[in-house]
């Protein structure tokens, strides 16, 4: 008897709130500035809030010899609201990350496997360029330059998180070269030799 | 004449404009991770401002003799996009609110009739607890588990403030008991007796 | 044996840990754009996070025949960082509250005892108005101009609550009228009659 | 053969990410707490990036001598989500602005031509007041009452920017007297006498 | 010739500039409700943002046979102000991580090694949980309790991130049972039995 | 009589007010991740939030005949915790502005003389550029790399204003060139030959 009645009360709390506790993506919605709108808190189940396969190595690129493999919440809309994210970095040996930025992110780097030589460079042109080991973290500070090499002897492995459900893997390279933005535009605002550019936008599928 | 000038000037400036002073929610569309989408201004009437009744007790539960009657931006659309929602609670003499918290919201807890003794846990486990009399003010900080008790002669009422416009009342019994989650995992991660847990599953309407 | 061993290692984890649950307020350290610095966690006890008295009436004013009484951080350092805070308002027979408004914050206004007519105006100059009654709630959205009367037959009581931890009391008037503000700044931007603002300076006190 | 393989890898990472650098704003759409939704990326071109037409003066009204011509992110939806807009301000000779705030926003207040006098008054009754001259900046904290004169003998030219996308001019004067809001309400929030207001509803073209 | 100047123009610009790009804490200095102050940026070197020897096993406790190993602004500086922050779990065959939170935070949590079963309860009493295998990630939504059991035949690792620089651990058992909060408040509460109630005050080393 | 009582009770609410109203930087105190504590509200002038010389153009470089005075909160530290800063940009006839970000700020840019071609690259490397004339406004979102030239027959002038009370004008060559960091390096994370590198070393005055 007296059960019934603290189940009456109680859920008689709960089925009159609708407060999330969270609010997994719906893809099909647009976008607004704080992310997708919720998926219906009925319709959801534990598996919108699991990723599965990042244990695989991605297919490294013959130029860098790395790939990386975001988990941002396009991917995983689990992550929409909750201002984290991640991925899964492979680095073969000799290969490295371009110079890049996480639009709005910071990133939390941490080496799973081998030796990975990692800088960022402030505003103030200063770079902050350390080896390091498995087992080391660094961090990269929101909207800073920043790179990874492989210097070790075998293939290197390393997991970031980002302080943003969403970003983007940024590449200066890419920016400049993989378009049709002119090479004399190219050449006033990078300082680089036309030849230069002309060579890059061949590398990376630019027009000009 | 040239009282019609400004009229026409002033009235151009704030026909263009649609900047939005309040947001009041439309219950109808999704939420988003900022909320619901606003009801269209033209539409919104004073009725949307204002909610009625919180002047009447609610029925208290006869296991806690306490009921507590939440006004959240699901119950009242006027506070969505405003970071502010409130609660009445009511305690029987002899009643409390079991230890809860509220996801994303610090609690301003009045008293306003009556003896509570109330207390919350920091995270470094250190128990902040007092004998509060009418007039007096608690702050339950973001996040940390609190409780409430009515220690007077009489029937207790407190108004509780939210620092967002929708949270909800997570009480630790209902999410452990009031629902399928198995003994063995509750009496690990609990460290509870199995008969514990069997009898609270019983009391809270849970199964196992 | 076993139990000596699980406290060692929680309380590691608990010892190497300084995460802020809360953030009272040291009012002898500068305020930043966040709020005042912490207390030291050490030195904070169970009534920095209580404040007392809010249950007497405040001494109304002759001339409004109402007073608030603010608990915003600067009077009770408990609420610092936490991004909420309150008043008491007492309004005699036919007292009243001048148009005002609290920078930054949203305000959430529960009638506690009597009758109360309160409105607020929108920025495209719609007037919200309504007569409440003890149990009413209306909320101000965040910087907009507001006012309240008492126009039942006997005193009334209100509490308010804001969705910030400081912000203040900003009537119009009192910005207009009780400082050295000159007579014909004023004329031409409140559109005011010469005399009529020499008037007002004279009763909140204004030079000119 | 190299070449085509890092464009593979890098056009994977891309094309499988959808992070939003902007959200132009999508005008069909309801406004939510944080904005508009967003237009598709795909459908995005430059010039929802550009406004045109800020170096045409506006027309000034009679009765102040000025105008704001605002550009907020309902005039122009490539402000949206991105926590900046601005609006140029004219004044002919003798012009000035009256009384105002802007709801949640922080105004960066330039003087391009002619001299200006401004001021803001703080919650403390304090006036903050100077005479500025081209190329002179200040800036009026968020939500706090501010004015401008054109004090100099040629028309006065400034442009202002906001720290929202999205805010409104709140003029004190229409805000009170260009609606319906009852002589004696005003009477009594404002401390005005009756016929100072029924003159200035008569000027703003609000009804009494 | 050409080149100093442009040098001159450029390191002007940097020199007269001290935004900061980041905030390494001060660790000496108070907190403010946005974490510490930052240290002098002349003085930040590259190991303020390496964390060193998370590739090194903590050691498990007997009784839950598991350990965390937080890594938060407090252990590292340089997570101050950037609004992420990590731990490693290790749980040994049969350990488990009991039911906590982590107050402000979201937590991603990806499965390194082993096989763990994760779950995380709602504020509607709802319960997800799922068995995870390597390179599995699961998210748990700010504020909410979760719990991980190592349920394979070795080993297992997980890396945790969090949405804030600066958390905590925040478990139930210890919060209630580890301190000297009465029986009699725990038994109404919590529902718990005196009898549990004491036999727990036992293991989590608390009083009554 | 009447007023003075008024005077009293009003006087009392401000008199136990703190609330800022606005938060001028003390460039004394270390920063923290909001921006620097505030000046004593006592000390505070008018002056504090004023700031000349915006009218007098700056010397433009010889290399890119453009030079930008940025006015952040360490040059003008009213802007602190205001979330807005601006610059002005002189465009001698040829000049251009290099390819640059601003971490964490979106940017206002209007044309305030001349022609100015403008655009800024997406993170899914599409280009958004466009011939802007007087008048003419653009918006570079958040943490986008962009660019501006002068294209006309004429000086250029525009003023820039950002969402964010302290930012930086971090220019991808002088983070590249303008320091210590190795030809190998750089010749990987950019792509480009080592010849390139080692000129523009020479150019920004970097070491190899």
């Amino acid at each position: 008897m007296m059960f019934l009645q603290i189940l009456f009360t109680f859920s008689f709390l709960f089925s009159s709130s609708n407060a999330l506790d969270f609010c997994v993506g719906d893809l099909n919605t647009p976008q607004g500035p704080a992310g997708y709108s919720c998926k219906n808190p009925e319709a959801v189940i534990v598996d919108d809030f699991i990723f599965s396969g990042l244990h695989v190595a991605g297919n490294t690129s013959n130029l860098t010899n790395s790939v990386a493999t975001p988990v941002f919440s396009t991917q995983f809309p689990g992550f929409n609201g909750l201002g984290i994210s991640l991925a899964r970095l492979d680095m073969a040996i000799g290969g490295w990350v371009p110079m890049h930025t996480h639009p709005g992110a910071s990133e939390l780097f941490v080496v799973m496997q081998g030796t990975i030589r990692a800088g960022f460079i402030s505003s103030t042109n200063k770079v902050y360029i350390k080896t390091l080991e498995e087992g080391d973290v660094m961090v990269f500070p929101q909207d800073l330059m920043h790179f990874q090499f492989n210097v070790g002897k075998s293939p290197a492995l390393a997991f970031a998180s980002f302080s943003k459900a969403s970003t983007d893997i940024y590449i200066m390279d890419n920016a400049w070269f993989a378009n049709d933005l002119p090479v004399d535009i190219l050449q006033k605002t990078t300082f680089l030799d036309p030849d230069q550019i002309k060579k890059l936008k061949g590398v990376f599928g630019g027009t000009y």
